[in-house]
């Protein structure tokens, strides 16, 4: 079978690769929709970021759906639509037995260059996996069902910003990480999100799928209107790693108020001495796992409708060509890879 | 202007009664609905509730509707649209200088028997209240506007259970306040809701508007196939007060999982040492204060749809009549009287 | 080696068993003290509690504390005095992965008939354990050791009971349970402590060890003090497990506050509605797990003195004599048995 | 009477000034003691610090204790010691009304040039305070009752850091916001604490007061043993304000460990990405309210002893000397003035 192999930066390549066979409750997954993702596009364009790089080569991917080819579970037939997760914790160190599974210490995520050897990716024609890290999708489109993946990140993300309910919520960045943020956050009872980026056409998006506000942050005194009194958002969705993007936003803050970060930017130099004075809190995020599964159920149940963000779909062959199209933000937001 | 005036258990009066003058940042509205609420009821039926009782005769009615004839406020205009929270705390006492002035030791909550004289009610033509306790309407019908009431007092409850984001859900009891819950869950992220009543009326509103199993708690192993394991929800809203009902759902709580309780039930026989074991939270809600803008802005961004409980609506002189029919739980779920 | 063996109400005897051979990471301890617990008083009195019922010979006892004797651990060395938590969850279940193990499915905590068959205890001359079950003890007395467990249990109900720093607290029932709850709201930051219990010499260890206020529960208008206003204390440990101490207790409690239930009584007829207008949060607490380890390194770094609880120590040839006299509340607070 | 006034930067001078006729509840303090602060020295060496800024003359201060000299309150007689906290939030505005009067909109905090007219100081011979501000401590020593001021701003950290049963804690920098951060974490129920700092004298300090460890961060590698694993520490108290004593800690956190920053250096560089990753929080914490009485208790009681910290005592007429002596962190911890 083909997977879709980075071998350093700008050296993409698509080669064979054995399926392994499956165990007992595990089934094999044929792979039919995969979305690329900004870490993917970090080993793509840069061989890596921050020190995490690529030392060998490494197929890529950790946004999967398809179909159960073969099923060694009672729970999951032959010929059911699966989205699959990327995480894999060994349920056994300390914190996989204190409930924080994505912090495991031999965690085997797909696609990871985090430790060596690297965790090889999803981005395969057949992929042997779990049952339990399957959650059933037949009544999702298969782009959907591949949006599982970043759909938890940012479920988890708004867990991390406590319970949400009657908060005021401003996103900042407007990748398909932002977008979601925008999403999850009115599905977890939000009552006003405003979102800001520097290009257009995400911003467009970001008004279209239920920001009450979208906001050019080029602009001179973009977020002035909320820095009236000691500020007005409770909760900030930082989703670009950029230090002005966070700094700025601070004034707009309430005092006691949750910065969630989920862009990867490195060294980023705030100014500590306000958010101690307002007490914020800032917070990261990091992956995720049960929510892999509520995400799913949302986008089933129809209380999220995450179809706007898939804005391109190529072909396995297109790969590289989607890699790029995957890097342009004037007109690309979720570009998947159709492996069928 | 005309007042409805509960006098004892089943005496019902409408009388004439003056409107009070604005005065500074006070507005005067003219009302145009009012929802008719379980306390109410339980005044017009047996004249008060466990410990409250009615001592004199006491305007009725919490949840109104209307529009602004008069203002002293720079943000209200008149010919406005407003629904009118009956929350107004003193902001003086210590509980309202901690955060919780649901419980503030001067509470003045319309249409309450509980302190001596008793706070007068809501449901009157025209209805005198400072500015800050009017939500902005326009954009909802009137009807819907005067369901802002019952629905804080579910988004409230909805607060005592901590982050719902992925939890799975039990509501006990489908009357409004049950229905409310249904809605406000899905609406702060939950993922699974089951609802229980004994009534097929309820059952079927219930199941329409959300609630994934409608289950009729009068049959013999109702909710068996939640008890395996160590039981399967994380919250249950129990919303009928019957200690059995409490009772029937422990065994298909999770460990650690939170029983919010917000029917008036008096004394209860509950099986504590099996909540002890389980590691229960028993957590009582009552009332709200914030919440009440919170639901009213879910209703005007589309986000939760109340209109399917609001199941008859009767003019002012037929006030007795409402009431009448408001308690049976065979036909009538929320039941409002038009004032004009 | 001897032990301690229940078969019915009032039948103990001392009975021959084998000990265990150690396996990888095991130890063999020479217990040398072990303290008598309430449930122990239920199997010898009553043959059990509520549905927990004797159904097999068992031998009793969890508050352990010797010496290693064998060791197949790098981390213990023989010679060393340690005590020996009685938490023995699989580590595999989902409530282990969630950070519960004290809920665990397959729980095998020492002296406890709620399984069948039962899990024989640790009233024995030896005892064959996981390394990780010991707790290093070499600078405490042997009795202090054999606390770990009892206190690890009130270590839990603190945890339950959320951050104690700043907070009143009461504890009703002044058994060696309630007495640490003293000793542990101390501990965590509390800065008033009340008790009450209805016979005198628990009453005078209470003010011996912490306890601000010792109020006699049977006196008529024992807690109106506390009546004021909405009531005074933020937090209640209750440790009788009697429905008159928790409703007594309630109008002396602030609106939010916590009732962490300790007490094993069966079912209880509470005053739901006082509670829910209140939103107190009844808490069940339910063992323990790490806090064995918190508590012990308590009594190791002078934090916390539990020697005044320890009022008798029999030889086991004593043991009935031992169980009856820690059934007298006039004298007895904890009992040990010396096993050497 | 005389008070001590700073102009500017290096300009300090005892000025007469007039007290202030009591008001209803109101009280007169004849001030004994009061405690230099970091905030004090900043703005004696440099006229402020970050954007604060002294623009006209202002009367330094804000820890101290005396006795009530005249008295319109009902709860306080001549004669009494009294501590006196310098938290005057307004009580009236929005944040004051959520619960968080740290962050008033209109606080009058002794001592203070963030607002402008600066907020004047408490380091004079008497001053008119509200009864509230005002902690009884007959039971304590005049300079430790002028220490429950930066001992409350230390619970207040503790707060923040959430619940400290169980925790291991790291404290960067030992100077007296951090010593008592020692003492405070101990008294809220921490297991361990490691101190670090890169002067002797305060290090010595930590160990005698209840530090387990306490290491000289100017060594090469002085935190690897903590950098096992993921790390070691749930909570670090961070009182340097420099930014490398934050960063060098973050291998040393456990995932999902909190940082408090107490110390206020501006902006800092911060491996954002690192904390990102391991969901670590960074929180600030600002002044307190409440915690003033807690402290005040915790000392009265004898759960804590501050004594230790305060290792100099001048006259009034000393105060340049004092403030030059607070400066130098070669022999100087606490440094107070005797004002009789």
């Amino acid at each position: 079978m083909r997977a879709i192999v980075a071998h350093a930066a700008k050296d993409l390549r698509i080669e064979e690769r054995q399926r392994r066979e499956p165990g007992d409750d595990e089934v094999v997954v044929q792979v039919e929709r995969g979305g690329i993702c900004g870490s993917d596009l970090h080993y793509f364009n840069h061989g890596g970021f921050g020190t995490v790089k690529l030392r060998e080569p490494m197929i890529l991917g950790h946004e999967i759906a398809g179909s159960i080819i073969e099923s060694r579970s009672g729970l999951l037939a032959p010929g059911q639509r699966v989205a699959v997760s990327p995480s894999r914790p060994c349920r056994n160190c300390n914190y996989c037995l204190e409930g924080k599974p994505n912090h495991c210490m031999n965690m085997r995520f797909y696609g990871s260059a985090m430790p060596f050897p690297h965790i090889q990716g999803a981005f395969r024609e057949q992929l042997t996996v779990r049952a339990d890290q399957c959650a059933p999708a037949d009544d999702l489109s298969i782009g959907e069902a591949a949006m599982a993946e970043p759909l938890a990140v940012t479920v988890h993300a708004a867990r991390q910003a406590g319970n949400l309910v009657g908060k005021r919520v401003l996103v900042t960045g407007c990748g398909p990480i932002g977008l979601l943020c925008i999403l999850v956050a009115r599905s977890s009872g939000a009552v006003e999100v405003v979102a800001t980026d520097i290009a257009d056409f995400p911003l467009q998006t970001a008004g279209a799928i239920g920001a009450d506000t979208a906001v050019n942050a080029a602009e001179e005194g973009a977020l002035d209107t909320w820095y009236k009194g000691k500020g007005h958002f409770d909760v900030h969705f930082e989703c670009t790693g950029v230090a002005s993007a966070l700094a700025s936003a601070i004034p707009a803050l309430r005092p006691g108020g949750t910065i969630v970060q989920l862009g990867l930017g490195g060294d980023m130099t705030l100014p500590v001495q306000q958010m101690t004075a307002k007490e914020l809190q800032l917070r990261g995020s990091f992956r995720f796992h049960e929510e892999f599964f509520t995400g799913n159920n949302w986008m089933r149940n129809g209380q999220i409708d995450v179809k706007p963000l898939i804005t391109h779909t190529l072909a396995l062959n297109n790969a590289i060509e989607a890699f790029e199209l995957a890097s342009d933000r004037s007109q690309a937001l979720k570009v998947q890879l159709a492996f069928n």
